[in-house]
């Protein structure tokens, strides 16, 4: 029976440790932090995240999707709030198709449970130090030490794994790239009887341009904003330095959310604004005994709600691989490095693009159109054409390379589709469906 | 009078801390290493550099190009030595225009004898533990500090003082890039009486698709030679393992130089494999007091030839900017950030796009004809072409991002030209002339 240290026991290093306990593994997860379902959860971090196909799958495989769900709201669409006041809903996909609002903080709770349920150890309060590669032990802050057969690094986007492994790691390839742009959580308290202020059943988004402010569901009939915003110029987290100027600018750029928000004020000024980091790194594993994983191995932007969904999928390709190459950890983590490096790479691209089409092209009748003229094509031939949403969020089965590489291709047609004279009025004609697919093939 | 501290004595800290104390600041340099005029250059990491335009003109400008001219061998065009024995000539630019080959080590030491002439203090043996950026304070490895007004790190690709930069900035942008090809010195001796045993004026390459060997003439009538090899694979530098493999690939593969190389098993087996990496990151500066410069800024690739140009380059900039912000660091140190940035990226970009050339494109016809043509045009044209080489080595007036920019759009053009039917006779005709000029306009 194979030791195993998993560094973090955040989501993904919660659901690897389910995996692997279930196939008798002896995992022990190290996590820096205290136990947060004995000592909560630091205020204004706790995000909402939005749990879709990916990352459901991941979860199911090991049994445990219905005790997530119990905790997840369905969301079917975008809940525009524009300038002018008015509130277009776009679905995300075909009916039915829907992403969940989740917590993080109840998620990884529920998941650090189940991993311990599945036989798994948590040590909390045990902040790494470094890894001593050659003897496969770790070394914490408080001066012990741990030696397994395999080490996990699933620390996140600022892994101290991932730290060490560059540091004795010659021609490491990194890259780490910052938005220009911050983010802040606030509040939209329930209405009266755990009542939902607004639509429950959608991600509201309200863009601005530049900024934007976003609202996710809790099952208490509350809402969980992120205002992403640049850090400096105007407006900017720098330009809004009293509490005052926040709730003006609220009341005149986002009207509806202001009136629902009370405690705004305090947010604003006693929430940390944090920063948005892309990191890619190369390689991710040391022959049999050590892989990055999660945001440890790719950290994104949030912006297509699958920094989650990729890290659980990254526990789900594991697992397959395991099966393939017999317990064989050096054929595994090889064919895990050389399968998800690209998509790891292709989902950080994807999210960066997306930060743009949410915060501003969605407010756009142009996109507007061709969203329907995809999505009506999509319909009449499903065999043709997934729009690049849907290939992301819906189809588990196309790896994230696939769907970039795709999504390319039809936006190039698309291109061409829009610049069709008069396609205002035969968007959904005999004529530009012959046309999309002549281009196809 | 400012106190100024650079942090490394290299060649761009060197040439720095000349211009600096002609304007009067006191300038101080904490180097590393002892000093190499004393106890020499680690062996096999001479290293030959090739001096052009950009460099010259910033040597130039303090008064110190007739001192360096005096170790510098022109170099006017690629001696090409191909696997079938051909050894084409490839001139670099028009008549009389070439790059200077200069070892690095005989560079550095005049570049910091020119320094303390000029009135610098270059304290050695003090290698840097961190900045203490609040205070301005360096703090040495041997426990010592040093506050000054402005401090500077030129301290090369893998520059401490860019890790504490880095290390206390929030939202630091990094990149580093390895390539999976490294390098090793290697030597072809003086003929009888200090005569050159191949042509003198010319960098000679020997391109082999996937790798290559280069020579660089020194005064001595050796020549430095430098393998770019690939570090795993067949043939890598982990295949030839043993001197005996090295030479029996040499003489396979450089038969003419190898037969120009007694030591080679010596040098090979004995002289360390370098790793080649490029590095961009965001910001260089800080407020009126910091600055990274040369390699600490943006190391490159050496293929363009152009590393120690660049940083040369940043010296001269900074050095105008002085006159045109009037002494106001905080303004000097925004513009220079602000000019020189694109360009560090445009070289890096050009460097690594040119190792290809070098190594595989130089050796195929198509490609010399390419060239040709260009040459031709640009010869009839000259107002309206210059080639991407000539842009970058030897037309200062260009800045690296206007070469890449207009390089690229040439290139577009090229491959246009290079498709037309019969191009390989009619290449220098009326028609091909027309041609590129509709195209350019």
């Amino acid at each position: 029976m194979k030791k195993v240290s998993i560094i973090g026991a955040g989501l993904v290093g919660s659901l690897l440790a389910i995996y692997l306990t279930r196939r008798n593994y002896k995992v022990t997860l190290f996590e820096r932090r205290g136990d947060m379902r004995k000592v909560g959860v630091a205020a204004g971090r706790s995000i909402n995240l939005a749990l879709s196909d990916r990352g459901i799958r991941a979860l199911r495989e090991v049994g445990i999707m219905q005790e997530i769900e119990k905790i997840a709201i369905p969301m079917y669409g975008r809940q525009m709030h524009n300038m002018d006041g008015s509130s277009p809903f776009q679905p995300y996909g075909k009916e039915n198709q829907c992403i969940h609002s989740v917590s993080r903080g109840e998620l990884n709770k529920q998941l650090m449970s189940l991993a311990e349920q599945h036989g798994a150890r948590i040590v909390f309060n045990k902040p790494l130090q470094h890894i001593a590669f050659d003897e496969r032990t770790l070394h914490f802050e408080d001066g012990s030490t741990e030696t397994s057969d395999l080490i996990f690094g699933s620390d996140g986007a600022y892994a101290a794994s991932r730290l060490s492994h560059q540091l004795q790691h010659n021609r490491f390839q990194y890259h780490q790239y910052y938005i220009d742009f911050g983010y802040k959580e606030l509040h939209i308290p329930p209405g009266p009887n755990g009542s939902f202020q607004m639509e429950k059943n959608a991600l509201h988004i309200w863009p601005r341009g530049n900024y934007m402010l976003i609202a996710l569901p809790n099952p208490d009939g509350s809402f969980t904003c992120t205002l992403f915003f640049p850090f400096e110029g105007n407006p900017s987290f720098a330009s809004l330095d009293t509490a005052e100027k926040a709730r003006q600018f609220f009341n005149d750029t986002f009207s509806d959310a202001s009136a629902l928000m009370p405690s705004l004020e305090e947010d604003f000024m006693q929430n940390p604004t944090s920063s948005l980091v892309t990191v890619k790194c190369f390689p991710w594993i040391r022959q049999d005994y050590f892989a990055l994983i999660g945001d440890a191995a790719h950290a994104i932007v949030p912006f297509f709600g699958q920094g989650m969904n990729c890290g659980f999928e990254d526990c789900a390709v594991l697992n397959e691989l395991i099966d393939v190459h017999h317990e064989d950890w050096n054929q595994i983590l090889q064919a895990y490095q050389t399968l998800r490096k690209p998509d790891g790479d292709a989902i950080a691209d994807l999210a960066l693009a997306n930060f743009v089409e949410m915060r501003d092209k969605v407010a756009h009748p142009a996109f507007l159109l061709q969203k329907k003229i995809e999505a009506a094509f999509s319909e009449r031939y499903p065999d043709q054409w997934t729009p690049a949403y849907s290939m992301v969020t819906f189809r588990p089965d196309l790896r994230y390379s696939e769907a970039l590489h795709r999504g390319n291709h039809q936006e190039s047609i698309m291109r061409k589709v829009m610049a069709m004279p008069d396609i205002e009025n035969k968007w959904n004609s005999e004529e530009v469906h012959a046309f999309i697919l002549q281009q196809i093939h």
